[in-house]
């Protein structure tokens, strides 16, 4: 097995911290965090997570790899949609249990309702929260890049309640 | 309790996606995970937790709470090393099972181990990752911003092997 080798134990804060020593940690279920940005906007794409495999394809292949909670699989972000994520930098955390990758997509949108971002919509926070006991959001994208239908046909939604 | 009032149930996809229904989803363990980004360079600076407390502390007061899974508790961000992450803008994402928080910090800083971002070391990938079995991490950032031990002092340090 290549994949456990590429991957150091956690021995010592310091090692994890402060070393060039690369022992990432998964959590109970086997899954690490990934914060997914834009490399030339900076804006916050997608969060997902991987486990062991989806990391080191992720690494091997320079092309965002996820693993699906809701499908309980490897996920290769673009193979149905063709949005590819094109890796251009991964980052990992001071304590190692998060990835942040820097990507570049093809087609210009990440997300599965047909938006640039999955987070197309703000929180009105301070004062503006205070007005009344419901929150509303606010839609800061004001239109989908395209049609989840042209794109993902009658595939379930991903979405859980 | 005025906290149950502000958030909506989760009753269709169509709502939770499409709609300015505010209806965060948290895990079986009553947290939500959340990214911190740098407002001015995008920067991704942390990844964290919020349980529904928090998220409606960091509405509420525009600075940036998360739950301590080390700890254990509610964890107002700053509060000890003075590096408060004032909120710019608060976006949820298209199932609401995520929060990102652009902010601006005082001191310039995010990292309990002393660096700007937490995320100060990149991970080869692609060619540069097959020409040994073992991953070398790099540094990206060369100098600390802060020196921990004036900061934290004596503090346990959160990294959990």
């Amino acid at each position: 097995m290549y994949i456990k080798k590429k991957l150091d134990e956690r021995l010592s804060i310091e090692q994890v911290e402060e070393s060039t020593s690369f022992a990432p940690k998964f959590d109970q279920n086997g899954l690490i965090p990934v914060v997914t940005t834009d490399f030339k906007s900076g804006e916050v794409l997608m969060q997902g997570f991987m486990n062991i495999d989806s990391l080191l394809m992720t690494i091997e292949l320079g092309e965002a790899v996820y693993y699906s909670r809701s499908r309980k699989q490897i996920w290769h972000k673009g193979k149905t949609s063709g949005l590819v994520q094109k890796i251009k930098e991964i980052r990992i955390d001071d304590d190692q249990d998060c990835v942040w990758l820097r990507v570049e997509v093809e087609g210009g949108a990440s997300c599965h309702v047909g938006y640039r971002s999955c987070f197309y919509r703000s929180v009105p926070f301070g004062k503006s929260s205070n007005t009344s006991e419901k929150i509303e959001l606010k839609f800061e994208e004001k239109e989908k890049v395209f049609d989840p239908k042209d794109v993902y046909g009658d595939a379930p939604n991903p979405t859980k309640l």
